[in-house]
């Protein structure tokens, strides 16, 4: 059985990767700011019994890092997959040129790309013990710095900066033995994605789903697309 | 004359520049966070008195960048080019896996990366009122996701997003006019790059100039090594 943790796991892609990898045979640690309004989880979690663990992190919050890193150390030895997933797409304040205003963009950076490289060297200890332990970025294809198009500039900068912190984990001696790749799940029907996205939710999650189960350390480092292709930077 | 803005102008590159850009018929606001401190700097505004003009900013500051906006404001209608030079490299609770805070983080990502984009922001109207218009973030090789490498998360994530930055400032249809270009000055003998690196100052500072001197439109989004020569992102 893999043990597994999945960040912002109450909805969107999140939800959906947690659905999805319960197909497999697993123990999930569901995590999510606000438990008690996570009513899909919930039921999940009521389903499938000691499988789905939904635990409370606010992963822009080091106190509440160390008391999850904490509950999981107390049903666990050692985690197989950590999936950096949760993530905010801010407000204008964030996104539109002569609106900018910095603690809105940095907000979005410090979610997006700061709390995930937090919450990753604070699973390290368990991960070190996992069997084919990985780490895996949800990311975006906005974070590719080949793309052109104005607006969107901290959600833009924050996933550039994600995918940054995932390649220097990926080759950092202090993470040996933990395969890190950053993955775009596509533009999907979720809160975040909109209703005219190109994907439903089980399609990009189902492809991701594979696509996790194989992973290898010949990975680390990598960009995937949902689908196992590749993505430039 | 060429009116222009280099933050970080008290020393390293920021300080090379500005003797550099000096060999040109410009004006320089050349701003640092303690100007009462920078004796080089305000002994260069002693002998070039009325072209170098120095200005305390610190980019990190909302209140500082408008009182410096509202200074260069009362004495220039335009600035033809601002360079974003200012920057840290972040302390060991930045840069080491298993040490790493995430407020330390943030600061390094809030130095380097959002203030550049917010100043750039609050110059914008004197910008568009320039001649050839162009906003230089001075970014690093560090800042590549070609390399590989461990260490170093925050200081490389920062040079990502503020990369990123430059690449949504030179396709924002409100920056339009404005020719946003990333350069890497190289590995430079200053306090930040250390005695041994592989560049002089005047040897970086001195291509710096050419490679200004030439950005035109065509230019923009482009991530530029010292020399010229073109890098990956």
């Amino acid at each position: 059985m893999q043990t597994i943790l999945i960040t912002g796991a109450n909805r969107g892609i999140g939800f959906e990767l947690t659905r999805q990898i319960l197909k497999d045979d697993t123990r999930i640690f569901a995590t999510c700011r606000n438990p008690e309004r996570a009513d899909a989880l919930n039921a999940l979690a009521s389903e499938h019994t000691g499988r789905v663990i939904v635990l409370q992190l606010d992963i822009t919050d080091d106190a509440s890092i160390s008391a999850t890193v904490k509950a999981v150390a107390a049903k666990v030895n050692a985690l197989d997959l950590l999936i950096n997933n949760a993530g905010i797409g801010g407000d204008d304040h964030a996104r539109i040129m002569g609106q900018l205003i910095s603690s809105e963009v940095s907000h979005v950076i410090r979610t997006n790309a700061v709390a995930p490289l937090i919450v990753t060297q604070a699973f390290r200890d368990l991960l070190k013990k996992g069997d084919n332990p990985r780490v895996v970025m949800i990311s975006s294809g906005l974070g590719s710095l080949q793309r052109t198009g104005g607006a969107s500039y901290a959600y833009r900068m924050s996933k550039a900066a994600m995918n940054m912190a995932a390649r220097v984990l990926a080759y950092d001696s202090a993470m040996a033995g933990i395969t890190t790749v950053t993955v775009n799940p596509g533009w999907v029907q979720t809160d975040m994605g909109g209703p005219q996205a190109a994907l439903k939710p089980a399609e990009s999650g189902g492809a991701l789903r594979a696509l996790i189960n194989r992973l290898s350390p010949a990975d680390a480092g990598k960009f995937f697309q949902y689908d196992g292709s590749e993505l430039p930077w």
